[in-house]
């Protein structure tokens, strides 16, 4: 009996123990999946899903009412907050002002720039009427006898009108430059719309400014362009590849445009910002000219910048997640988060006295803290929820850590967590976010990398779009038309000719033509 | 010969040296005038046309070829950004965040709430196409075939979208209270279009709550409007009267209106912000309930609240004088300008070696200071036009303030100037500056004081309303039918119920019944 029970015990301790230990390693291997947003698609199952259920659960952004107008969410618009005191700052360091131009447009200022008319026509939306009326049963109707005139345009872009007011605003060189700068939302009618990727309406900011020369427009429109790489590597953490854009991708009413192309994580590219040099293109439509020095009256030379909501989406596909957003910390609405560990308001009274003036002193250091003390919801849901948020850093702290003097600190970008002295732990956390900005920065840049390839000939080209996905650095004879048959047969398009990109001596991969410089293809957004 | 000679030297001393010294008396006086904005109307000659003048001429904002829209340009929209800078702050201090939602709502949401409709339909910008095309004969048309299904009204504000989301937003007591804020522009067909006052595009915030109980929606209604008169008063200078709407002067679809009531150097009232109690109505409307504690159904308690570049002519017409702007240095763009006075390079090199330590030492100290060392303009010039900008105070430095160690200081509000050591220079400014502040605020409080009047019969209120204006505290019976006579019959409107009023009994000055409260009579903008 008792040798039974020891043979019994003994096959207890192999098959239960093994297989609680199995549980175990289970549990610690779910430990780091355990607050895994609920449903949120993999980006490996179905890229595009996940996208657009992060953006929903996450909170940033939802489809309105309105055919393709989105609802920016209080947690997604206090990233373009961030995004915007970043950028006006860069804008005013380099001499810009802001001002504000009408919403509407009237229809004959869109047309007095041919090209420009040309390239916004099949998008605008129009007001023919300014009035409602009740139509006697109590429905209300749109008022026919209030029709306008002229119709207006919701602005899908500011030149017109812009331009418009420049011309009593310049008479001399001493008006110029003239660096203006505009926070706006525009309305261009989408067919297909996604939420910060492209709305119909959407919110941005248009530079506009006038000049003397043609060397200081470009001059400008260069410096922009570098304005908003810096932005994108510096404050977002994603590198981008400037260039110029192609004749058919380039902006409506430009002689140049420059680009910042990111590369996203499912292999396409992302147009992140444009600078145009608008030549006197503007000038000459709406008849600016200022008399130089010597009294001669020439037209001004004109440029336009501009970014939008749209980084939001950038940033989102650029380094989140399965388990949600990963946020660089310059511009995470909230940098920290710290969730309490206790049973009992005993506890919980024990771990503020503790917690709180560590908050304040990170406070004190310009960094944003959250104390989640909600009694609603368990820690385990909240980690949840701020890995979800991307959150940079959590710092979760129990009884133990109150008996330790330690804090669990976790990162949200590499999941590792680590066990901390309380000592010394803001200044550890003002590097630590700094760590993790850079990081962020260097993995998406890692990624870029490893998914840009060069291809010497049509069937190589076409074997990387179709395998790999990414950037693809490949010779092309400089024409519209090949351009556009490479489009039509790959769906492939020139992002741009980048800046940097060295002389090299080549034929076109598509027409074999020859070519000295490489240019950047890829699928878009 | 020498007789003659002495004899008409005294003459010549009599006549020509008195003329001398009247002549200097003239120039000493017309030294406060000499830099006078050119032709700027005085106020007493014609108030209106006073205020158009100056705020074009100022650079504020100029009229646009749309309609009623306005182009505020850089200096108008840097005090903008400023007053955006402060309420900001104090809407997120109180608790609110940020959000966006479109600009366009569909023609039916609109009319769900009927009295909202009702109090809006006449002034809507309404959206019918989405398209423009070329009708072959280079014209720009809009494309027929591109008609809405429904139309869309473009935002005179954003009660309806907004509701409409939060439906979805609000299921339990747990999402309450929401507490939300846009920074937006609005459209309203205005007949009648003035700069900042009254265009038919503005731009604005508008904060929309939602809240569990009734109390707690009225508080929220109540701090708000605090809030609004704390920015009015500690920021702009500008003592305003809280109080409550009339029936007649409430916004469509509240339940009840807090405005904050200023008045204006012309003794016209000017209403410069609003907080509104919606109670259930647009819950109601959008069929918005949650679940409270015990699981019971109730439909949600709203507010909503707002300002507008309004404030921008509140602020102009509160303050400013005959030679131009007089800005609080809290709203003021540029604070302190440096203006040299000096003959050649190396005199100005002197100066910009004593002064600009001077400049970085008042920026150190968050004060915002402008060297002016154009040599295209002279100093006479520059006092003008600094002056006309309302900065609040101008140091000039010329080379006998080299020698003797002093600057002159001239403050705006008073005109006055002095001589001042440049030891210690810093800390005075900044002190004149605070200074400045209460002083425009104690002078626009004086003057509303003067023209506060009570009146306790009809003659004596039409005798105060067409000799004097200004704010006229008087008895009303609390009916529409009354107010409406005496707007009707006098211009003027109430104001406001001011929460301040003491109880009093007194009878109507129109219908002569009982009353309990005195209420704020004007004529208004």
């Amino acid at each position: 009996m008792n040798l039974l029970f020891i043979i019994y015990f003994i096959i207890y301790f192999f098959i239960f123990a093994d297989r609680n230990l199995i549980q175990n390693q289970l549990k610690n291997k779910q430990k780091s999946y355990q607050y895994m947003a609920k449903g949120l698609t993999k980006r490996e199952e179905n890229y595009s899903q996940w996208y657009n259920e992060l953006v929903v659960k996450a909170d940033l952004a939802e489809n309105s009412a309105v055919r393709g107008s989105m609802v920016i969410k209080p947690y997604g618009y206090s990233i373009w907050e961030k995004m915007q005191g970043a950028l006006d700052k860069m804008f005013k360091d380099t001499g810009h002002s802001n001002a504000y131009f009408p919403l509407f447009i009237p229809k004959s200022f869109f047309s007095k720039e041919a090209s420009h008319v040309d390239g916004f026509a099949k998008e605008c939306a129009v007001v023919t009427h300014y009035r409602l009326k009740n139509d006697g049963n109590n429905n209300i109707v749109v008022d026919p006898d209030a029709k306008l005139e002229e119709e207006l345009i919701v602005r899908p872009t500011s030149e017109t009108i812009i331009w418009n007011s420049y011309k009593n605003w310049i008479q001399s060189y001493r008006d110029l430059p003239l660096l203006i700068n505009q926070w706006a939302n525009v309305v261009r009618w989408e067919m297909r719309t996604r939420l910060f990727l492209r709305t119909a309406e959407f919110l941005w900011q248009e530079g506009h400014t006038a000049h003397a020369t043609k060397q200081e427009a470009i001059e400008e429109t260069e410096q922009m362009i570098n304005v908003y790489a810096e932005f994108a590597e510096k404050w977002m953490g994603m590198p981008v590849i400037k260039g110029l854009k192609s004749e058919n991708e380039r902006f409506a009413g430009a002689l140049d445009t420059y680009a910042i192309e990111a590369l996203m994580q499912d292999g396409k590219a992302l147009q992140a910002g444009t600078s145009h040099f608008l030549g006197q293109n503007f000038a000459k439509a709406f008849d600016v000219k200022f008399a130089d020095k010597e009294g001669k009256l020439d037209y001004v030379w004109a440029t336009s910048w501009g970014v939008s909501t749209r980084l939001i989406g950038a940033l989102i596909m650029a380094h989140s997640d399965d388990l949600g957003l990963v946020l660089p910390p310059k511009l995470a609405p909230i940098q920290v988060v710290i969730v309490p560990i206790y049973k009992g308001e005993e506890q919980l009274n024990q771990i503020s006295e503790k917690i709180l003036p560590i908050k304040k002193n990170l406070e004190a250091k310009g960094i944003s803290v959250k104390f989640d003390n909600r009694d609603t919801h368990k820690p385990g849901f909240k980690f949840a929820e701020y890995e979800l948020k991307g959150v940079p850093v959590r710092i979760a702290i129990g009884p133990r850590d109150l008996e330790n003097n330690t804090l669990e600190i976790a990162r949200r970008d590499t999941l590792v967590k680590e066990s901390k002295s309380q000592d010394g732990i803001e200044d550890y956390i003002e590097n630590l976010l700094n760590d993790i900005q850079d990081n962020i920065y260097k993995k998406a840049l890692k990624f870029r990398t490893e998914n840009t390839y060069t291809a010497d000939n049509y069937e190589d080209f076409k074997d990387i779009l179709e395998n790999k996905g990414g950037f693809i650095l490949a010779h092309w004879d400089g024409t519209s038309e090949t351009e556009q048959k490479i489009k039509d047969e790959t769906k492939a398009t020139i992002r741009c000719i980048p800046i940097d990109a060295p002389e090299e001596n080549g034929t076109c991969i598509y027409s074999g033509k020859p070519s000295n410089k490489r240019v950047l293809f890829a699928k878009a957004y």
